[in-house]
C-alpha cells in the first residue's frame, strides 16, 4: 500500500470534485489493477461518488442533506456543527474505488 | 484483483437482492480469504448489507429513505432525480465484503 | 487477510468507541501498511469514524439520526426496528481504515 496525501481548502459547505487528484494518485502510485481508498480524515466531511454531469445535482444534494440533517435546538455540541458530523457519517468518510487498467472504474 | 461485471434490470425504485451474484463472483474468482468490493457505478443506486429475513424491512427502508430524502420544490436538477442521488450518497455506492474460507462473512 | 472477531454488549441505542479494539487488531495481526476493514455483521448497527473529542457530538448524532430516520406508522416490519435498519444502511456496516506504520490513519 502507498499513501498519498492532498490538502484542500474548502468553503464551509460545498461539494468539491476531487477526481483529478484521485486519477493523479492512481497514476503516480502506478496502480494497474487494484483498489484505491479515497479517505478524508476530517469528521465533518464525507466522500461520495457522483457523475457530476449537472452541477444542479450537487446543489440539490447539499440542500437535501440540510433538510435531512439539520441543526436542532436540542443539540449540545459547542462547536455547533453536529449536523455536519451527521452528514459526514451518512455520506461516509471514504470510498473504495476499483482500479482497472490504471483507471478508476466509474459510471458514465 | 479480478473484476467481474453483472447487469441488472431494475424497477424505478426497489431493493434487489444480489447476494447470489456476489457468492457466484467470489467462487468464480476463487477468493479464499480476502475482500470483495461490491460496487454499483450508477449514481442513483446504492449497495447495502441487510439480512433480508423479512421483506417488510426492505419496504420500510424504501419508505423511510423517501421520507428522509424527498424531492424538494427548490431542487433544480432537470432529470428530477436529485432525491435518488442523495439516497445513493447516503447508502453508498459500494460495500466491502470480507471473504473467509471462500464465503462472504455476513450476519444471520 | 486475517480476520479477528470481537463481541460487544451494547445498549439498545448508543455510539460505542471501538478504536481500542481496532488498534489491538492491527497490532495483533501485524499490519504495517495496508487496510483494515472494520465490519459489523449486525444489520441494525453501523460503523462510522468520528474524532470523539466531545461526547455531545455522539449524543447529537443519535438525536439527529432519530429525527431523520424515525419509526413511521406505515412501517410493517414486525420487529419494529425498521428505523434502526435504515440508520445502519445510511451509516454503513463497515469502514475501511488505512494503516500506515502500524497505526490507523485518522484525523485529529
Amino acid at each position: 500500500m502507498v499513501l498519498r496525501e492532498y490538502s484542500l481548502k474548502t468553503p464551509r459547505e460545498d461539494i468539491i470534485d476531487i477526481i483529478d487528484q484521485v486519477r493523479e494518485a492512481i497514476t503516480a502510485i502506478g496502480i494497474a489493477d487494484g483498489i484505491a481508498i479515497v479517505y478524508c480524515p476530517h469528521t465533518t466531511a464525507g466522500i461520495t461518488i457522483n457523475e457530476n454531469a449537472d452541477p444542479d445535482v450537487a446543489r440539490d444534494i447539499l440542500l437535501g442533506l440540510d433538510a435531512a440533517f439539520s441543526n436542532r435546538r436540542e443539540f449540545r455540541h459547542a462547536e455547533g456543527n453536529s449536523a455536519a458530523h451527521m452528514k459526514a457519517s451518512a455520506v461516509g468518510s471514504s470510498v473504495t474505488v476499483i482500479v482497472e487498467g490504471g483507471r478508476p472504474v466509474l459510471g458514465t
